[in-house]
């Protein structure tokens, strides 16, 4: 096999098939998957299923806390995971750059099937494309996801109720700004690293331990904690006051905020879930997360009001009382 | 609204929303989708379910026949088809280059609303990345698709036997030359257009009509008929003798081809299908699809026999008799 991925890899013929055998099956390999047909075949039972898709187009492709293929694995799976599914199955199609490395197209292929393996999902169906030199930039990944809904779980932001709380996962804005330092041009030492992970396993016990006190989830991603919160809330009849105070940032991306003039609020998370949940057990949702460690610095942030429907406010550590929008313009682009 | 795609577009802030809205929701309308989760969520029932996923990257982007948009439901949904499954779900994630004009990604996104109204797909979850300009060639598509296998239909090339006919459903090559020919050096005026379709109408009924019959579907996309047959039949202890007296092609494509030295075998087919039948039933399995108007050219192609295992043979109009193996290298890159 070469070093280097060639046009013909995408051809569909001879070198596709190598290409399949010799770095995806051996990675990806299970029974449905090597079965090999135009789709992957697998039973379901009754009930509801849910159904995502992402693309991932992140620069650079290794950075610290992962790279593009943990991500691509993350992301999808955590689309479902917040929608109450218990996520199942994935498919994966790569768009490859003309003379891309072999070698890190396997590191990337590894740690998508490493992901999988820890969000106990099996990778089934799959697309190579290759363009040429300069018509993308080395390697896009799309996966695409299904989960199952377990019967009493109906998660919807139509559930929002006055005095609900928001409860966050953890600490905001570690993957935008992990990827943020790895940018060309601010080679700055730091200790952040992407928080990418798959959250099921944190989320999963959660919503069976509190049946309907888990209103809806989200995870914050592009566009951070206040664009997720404005998509909740936008057109319920309810508004969101965040406390500035029990924002949780950690010192390191607060310093690099300040510096840049970011605000974590609107960084991406890739680990991070933001869980509006009954004001009576949110404590409890919380303590539960707490235990988890991807969920270890999980803390109550706001509070579900009645006035100003639609909008979300930050009481902010000055005494104001701040709106937060939607982001708007692009904090930082290809950040997943 | 702006005339052209920005990186704001990508960020998932409000631009992005607005695109979601304006562009999007607009032409793919359905309630599924206007949940706008982070997943579509939908009903199952007991069965088995298809998954399958493509990334379209093809140049030039509009062509006759079809673009990118419908190639990138009809693609997905053949998959689905070719499985033996009715195609109910598709995902839609696109790449776009900074830059790229709104109202090509509008046509194309009607196209694809189109092809899938024709299909009986609903388009229900997507995602949309924007690269800086020169990082991506315009517009890149991925669709999934999820279909249901009826109960009693096992397609597998595992079920084909000695004496099984080789059917396919048209002429080869209309689309991998209606490409060649839009390509930038080949501006030459001619009838042949793509034959780019979604195929569970014609092949739904044919499953029904003739269940046990029907062994196996593919495809014939990228590498062609040539490379289809291979891999159906690489692995059994059968090959297969194709009869070039019967190999459909249109003359204009023949004489393209012969003008250029490329062969219709391994040209790429948008809206064709392969079908292995039993012997016995197969001039009526032909003559069903013949009735559809993606059907009328069906003929028998070729007969399964015993003889060199794995292997897919050509008897020549000259009498011969050629070893046709898988598509090596690359006839044409991005032609899907």
């Amino acid at each position: 096999m070469n070093d280097i991925i060639t046009l013909a890899c995408g051809s569909g013929g001879k070198l596709t098939h190598q290409l399949i055998t010799d770095v995806f099956y051996k990675h990806f390999s299970n029974d449905t998957l090597l079965e090999g047909g135009d789709s992957a075949v697998f039973a379901v039972n009754n009930g509801r299923m849910a159904f995502t898709t992402d693309s991932y187009v992140i620069s650079p492709l290794f950075f610290k806390g992962g790279n593009i293929g943990r991500l691509a694995v993350c992301g999808t799976v955590n689309d479902l995971a917040v929608s109450g599914a218990c996520p199942r199955y994935i498919s994966c199609g790569f768009i490859i750059e003309e003379g891309f490395s072999i070698r890190e197209l396997e590191a990337i292929v590894e740690a998508m099937a490493s992901a999988a393996d820890e969000a106990g999902v099996s990778i089934v169906t799959g697309d190579t494309k290759v363009v040429q030199k300069g018509c993308a930039d080395k390697i896009f990944i799309n996966t695409s996801g299904i989960g199952f809904i377990p019967e009493n779980v109906m998660l919807s932001p139509k559930n929002i109720r006055e005095g609900d709380k928001v409860i966050l996962s953890g600490t905001m804005g570690d993957h935008g700004t992990a990827i943020l330092l790895e940018r060309e041009n601010l080679k700055v030492q730091s200790p952040i690293a992407s928080d990418c992970a798959p959250l099921y396993s944190l989320l999963g016990p959660v919503i069976r331990e509190f049946p309907g006190a888990v209103r809806v989830m989200r995870d914050p991603t592009r566009g951070g904690v206040a664009t997720a919160l404005n998509e909740l809330i936008s057109g319920s009849s309810f508004s969101i006051k965040l406390d500035e105070n029990t924002l949780p940032v950690k010192d390191a991306v607060k310093g690099i905020c300040e510096l840049l003039g970011m605000d974590p609020l609107y960084l991406a998370n890739e680990g991070k879930v933001i869980i509006i949940a009954d004001g009576t057990q949110a404590d409890g949702v919380a303590a539960a997360l707490r235990e988890h460690k991807y969920g270890k610095d999980a803390s109550i942030i706001g509070t579900v009001t009645g006035s100003s429907p639609g909008k979300v406010f930050l009481s902010t550590l000055a005494g104001g009382n701040r709106r937060i929008g939607m982001l708007s313009g692009d904090q930082l682009p290809r950040i997943c």
